[in-house]
């Protein structure tokens, strides 16, 4: 394409350049339909997004209801498919209500855009999702980003607002695979008469009874001040998400959600593979307690060898890497040897600290743990 | 749910009795799978969600990749699915490179986002869609909203700024259906060396040779300052949106937009069913034109009885309701009759005037546009 004298996007081959140089410039690998790699990457935690039960309802959704919704679910896009998926995960969470959007991102948004606006305050923990940071930036409220799991900075911050105010954070948050705190979290902002949003994307499915997620397993489910977002593509294994909450909440949602209102409805195979997923879950509750077991297998293999890694609360182990470069030749080398390994870099993490991350899954059995963490020992570089 | 004295959702309730007094609650309505009324309300535009093409092949890639992606693009989330769809929509729509993302809404977020920020100007059409308004926010530049459709206001928005700059459109408007003058503004851009950005959400399908969209029927397919945003959820019948541009600018989205990098991946079934929606369109190229046809008979009708209405550019037709009640008793009455169309009301009207709206699909016969025509008509309220 030849380029013209009055150049619009000539800024993005120096930007290009620039990444470059910083060992930072990404690029998408598509995977082939067969086994790849042994996958310790992904979000499918409970080993359900090949599940059998799960496709089949995905393929049955799209058979039965078509392979779209429409149009937005206030137009033509709700099905009795979304009703029941709705219902089931209210229940299943312990919450009055609950609303399916089309990604965790749009949920995020939703939830963060319709419950404050200009004049109130959102809390922010400083290591939240980018989809909050973005509902944040959205709602034109007053942010105060806090330090990282520190209920005392929450209070500080609702102590210092009059008026109407939101803490928001991660369940588990997804660079470290920490857990927030949430039992004080919620207690701070009881005692101010603050709302709690919970982002339970790594929660929900491995924390909490039979996997109910992480504001469950705090005493937080149906609480008349805590509202819930998941996705439906991680321990469900499919796509979207949902926010859960008191009704009033979620009929405020869905009058006013922009990426609600705005946008068309989930897929019907996405919904009914998440419903399918659901019943898995509920049918077979020991899934949860396996995929932190072998998280916290793996977490005492790395240190036991000497690498650096938080103790993992629940499905993600987080090990550091000296450098940005290192850690894109870690995992390269993880992948030359058959094993998939996440690598986190900037911007993408809070702290500019480069990592491997490695998601554990229900459905590893022994000896595929210890080839991954063989795997990763042996491909270590030097500094880790 | 008992109410506590520090209740932080109190103001919902109130929030709530305002929407009930104007006349404003939305409820959800979930349809059943089988024939329910006939449909003049969804986004359907050629009749390909239900398509037996397209419904198998969301199957087959359900069946054969899984039920989600099970992580971002950039990590396990990319399949060779994607990759494929990637190069089909971007070869016939003229365009060098594609990016598919999980929503149109998500498409929009990313190419406003990355392609401006602090310190540069968008030019933004006071009729865009919420996802366009939501990315100008999120970019942070200054943001000039102009008259709707008006090329001349963007020139002299663009003449008033130094610097990096894009003009962002819709290529066809989704409330009065009326399409953008893209030549037009496409030279006020160049003159100005500023990039184009338009949302052919409402064009792909519709407009330009064999439904290949409103930029290229506007001569813009390939060109090297415009980058074009698209659904999946709409013409395609399955879910999702991409953007499309030169190579660069897809690179740089998919190292900079938050909502690819921290997205899952769209699910394979979605990217299964609009890679066969495309096939089909491709095999049977006068569907586009039977979409105008059909949009512009009901038009005929319309205008015909006295009904104020705007002369369609794509599949969508509008007609002027007196006031937010009639517009929701009228499309009720329409569906008692068992023809369903839309109701836009405030918030989701830029100019406050309520509607219904309905939209043309290329697969109604006859005899089904004139009973859609002869029910709007029977059950228009006085002073429509």
């Amino acid at each position: 394409m030849p380029v013209p004298p009055k150049d619009p996007f000539g800024w993005l081959d120096a930007a290009a350049e620039q990444r470059r140089r910083d060992g930072l410039t990404r690029t998408l690998r598509p995977r082939p339909a067969d086994a790849g790699p042994l996958d310790l990457a992904g979000n499918d935690y409970l080993g359900l997004t090949r599940h059998p039960a799960v496709t089949a309802a995905a393929a049955d959704a799209a058979h039965r209801w078509g392979a779209g919704a429409t149009g937005s679910r206030l137009v033509t896009g709700s099905t009795a498919l979304h009703a029941e998926l709705e219902a089931a995960l209210a229940e299943f969470c312990g919450f009055e209500a609950a609303l399916v959007l089309s990604s965790g991102y749009a949920a995020n948004l939703a939830a963060v855009t319709a419950l404050t606006g200009p004049g109130g305050l959102v809390v922010s923990d400083a290591a939240n999702h980018a989809s909050l940071i973005d509902g944040c930036r959205l709602s034109r409220a007053d942010t105060a980003v806090v330090a990282h799991a520190d209920p005392d900075a929450v209070r500080k911050a609702l102590d210092a607002h009059q008026g109407r105010a939101v803490a928001v954070t991660d369940s588990v948050f997804s660079v470290d695979g920490d857990a927030a705190p949430l039992p004080a979290l919620a207690a701070a902002c009881r005692a101010h008469g603050a709302a709690l949003l919970v982002d339970d994307a790594h929660g929900l499915g491995v924390l909490g009874d039979g996997g109910r997620g992480g504001p469950y397993a705090a005493g937080l489910a149906g609480a008349y001040d805590t509202v819930v977002t998941v996705t439906l593509s991680k321990s469900l294994g499919s796509q979207g998400g949902a926010v859960l909450g008191p009704r009033r909440v979620i009929e405020h949602l869905l009058n006013t959600a922009r990426t609600f209102i705005f946008d068309t409805g989930l897929a019907p195979a996405a919904t009914g593979a998440a419903l399918a997923a659901l019943e898995v879950l509920r049918a077979e509750p020991g899934r949860p307690a396996r995929v932190r077991d072998v998280a916290a297998e793996l977490h005492r293999r790395f240190t036991a060898a000497g690498l650096t890694a938080r103790e993992p609360d629940a499905a993600v182990v987080s090990v550091r890497a000296p450098y940005p470069e290192a850690a894109v030749r870690w995992a390269a080398d993880c992948r030359a040897e058959g094993v998939a390994v996440g690598c986190f870099r900037p911007p993408s993490v809070p702290d500019g600290v480069s990592r491997l991350r490695l998601t554990a899954r229900a459905d590893l059995g022994p000896d595929e743990v210890r080839r991954a963490a063989d795997t990763v020992l042996r491909t270590a570089p030097p500094g880790a």
